[in-house]
């Protein structure tokens, strides 16, 4: 980032989780200028956070006075935490400071802007607190946000294909362990027509998620969809600008009807980066090729959509990435010269938590 | 089944591969009428296909002559197969005997009836060649055509979640080595944090399966929709009684609109069973009760709907099952009263093959 004052102080709140360590290498790479090494806070101190630029950091145990005067807090912890803390560093931080904040607890909460920076970055202006969005919302907004610029959006219908560490690095080992057991210990668990006998252990999904898939990730609301799919309706409701829960009487007095958003999230046995199948019916007439247009050159998305060439959104490829991967971008027949549907693919840690997070604070500092 | 008449005489090409074992099984388990063991052709003959109930049976190299007065031909061959060969056995054949293709090459075809028994088995009648439909439109149609029959079906939009043995053994020995060295040997090929470094081999697939996701199955069409997805909205049409390929004129002068039907086909890395998550907006309205009164009972198909319980359809509970699992059903705000989500699971080599094909040739003799 193009820095323009004195270095900053940081903090980051569950720096030993996955998020944790993939905010440590965003500042890293990216050279957020850092007044030295972050500090660490674990839930417990005295446990050793690798790092490739400063060393080993040794975690402190968290307390609102050891984050005084900072610049930027980074809360990579429980709702909870975020509920109980997040104000309060808040309000202690230097002048111009900023928390960020993974948790879902403050996204709906007015006040506090829920920001994707490329989409918009500008509420960030003035917020000591600022939240990120769920990981599935922010990969699919990346290609969401230039189409709705330019055609408008009146439904959206995602359906997702997401990795085992959107629960943690505990999440990856299980699926880990159950796809190595499964896969090598002779046919005492899958025969070798496929079958599933003996089941591998599970304790981070509801069920084990070798080979399987799981269509639930969070818990299930009175509506039959779970929080994790009420999540991207919610917050793409609110990143584009309309009230994040759909209040009839609210919409009503808005200038445009907001997109009507539904998901189906899934988790499948994969380690890392979710994919995301998305049919949407635009306001004006779109074409793939209007579309590709549209969505060539927006920061922060790339364009994978040579499929003479194999080419199109997938993990392997986008693993690792900062930028988003969409194609298979083709007309949909069943909303006719208003249908469109595009497949996308993004690392969840970096775009979907770590690094939407970073690109937040270098905003609120720039 | 319940058989009336005479034992009969069964031959199964391509009884060597995936589906021609699962159909070996559904003649057993389901007590067909065979009279003796199947007959059984293999690209060469000479060699051995292992069954439970008529011990070990060598395959014999295919002629039409081979199965001349033969009452059952099921062929788990390729479309060049089926197209070569499949009017000849059928003109040879036994009074009233039948042909069932599992390829994809006659599906389309004028007076070659394509058949889910529960849906349009009345069709069998007087046909002496029937085509079994692609799997991901068996298992979507045994959920779509209880609801179409209810409420009419105005939209449908298929994300699908498929097995590896939808490339049939090779595919599924594929991914199972792919993960074994992914998920044993260190960090050679995936890293700690799940990121991607040396690729496992492939050859079955566009790409390495293993931990990926693949939104390409079969060839890629004009439109920028694979074939695989076409297959879903040509064979949705034609099973439910329109004509297979969308004509405006023709479809002009329909007393019902056909459904218009879209679908993102995506490969992950399982061993068996297909995933769907489906929404579809109807004609009349629906809700998620009136929905799971028209689906329960229906032939074929298992409600596996109890969210609280942790019951959803996955491929752990509906693998070597005949029943296709239906679950999260939901009503789907993007379309109102009209609307409605729901997520099937489906053994693809017995519902969206063997045992499909096995109920035609009961449809057909019993």
């Amino acid at each position: 980032m193009a820095a323009g004052g004195a270095p900053l102080k940081v903090g980051i709140v569950g720096a030993t989780g996955a998020v944790g360590a993939e905010i440590i290498g965003c500042l890293e790479t990216r050279e957020f200028p850092c007044d030295g090494p972050p500090v660490c806070f674990g839930s417990s101190g005295g446990k050793t956070v690798a790092t490739a630029n400063w060393g080993d950091i040794t975690t402190e145990k968290f307390s609102v006075d050891a984050v005084t005067g900072f610049d930027v807090v980074f809360l990579a912890a429980s709702g909870d935490f975020a509920e109980e803390y997040a104000d309060a560093i808040g309000s202690v931080l230097a002048e111009g400071g900023v928390v960020v904040d993974n948790s879902s607890a403050l996204r709906y909460k007015d006040g506090v802007p829920l920001v994707v920076p490329e989409v918009n970055g500008d509420q960030c202006e003035g917020a000591s607190v600022i939240a990120n969005p769920n990981c599935t919302t922010a990969i699919a907004l990346m290609a969401l946000y230039p189409l709705f610029k330019e055609f408008g959006l009146k439904k959206v219908i995602v359906s997702t294909y997401q990795a085992a560490s959107g629960a943690g690095a505990a999440g990856m080992a299980e699926l880990r362990d159950g796809v190595a057991m499964a896969s090598t210990e002779g046919e005492k668990y899958v025969d070798s027509m496929g079958r599933f006998k003996e089941k591998v252990p599970n304790s981070e999904f509801a069920h084990p998620l070798a080979f399987n898939v799981i269509p639930h990730i969070d818990k299930f609301q009175a509506n039959g969809y779970t929080k994790e799919e009420m999540k991207v309706t919610w917050e793409c409701r609110k990143i584009l600008g309309f009230p994040p829960i759909p209040d009839a009487a609210a919409d009503a007095k808005l200038d445009t009807a907001p997109p009507k958003v539904s998901c189906t999230a899934v988790r499948i046995p994969t380690l890392r980066a979710h994919s995301e199948a998305i049919t949407i019916e635009t306001v004006k007439p779109v074409t793939p090729e209007a579309a590709r247009k549209a969505l060539t050159g927006f920061p922060g998305l790339a364009i994978a959509d040579d499929t003479d060439a194999g080419l199109y959104p997938m993990p392997i490829t986008s693993t690792g990435n900062y930028d988003v991967e969409v194609g298979r971008i083709r007309q949909n027949d069943v909303f006719g010269d208003r249908g469109l549907d595009f497949f996308i693919c993004g690392d969840q840690l970096l775009r979907g938590a770590a690094l939407n997070a970073v690109l937040i604070a270098e905003k609120c500092k720039a």
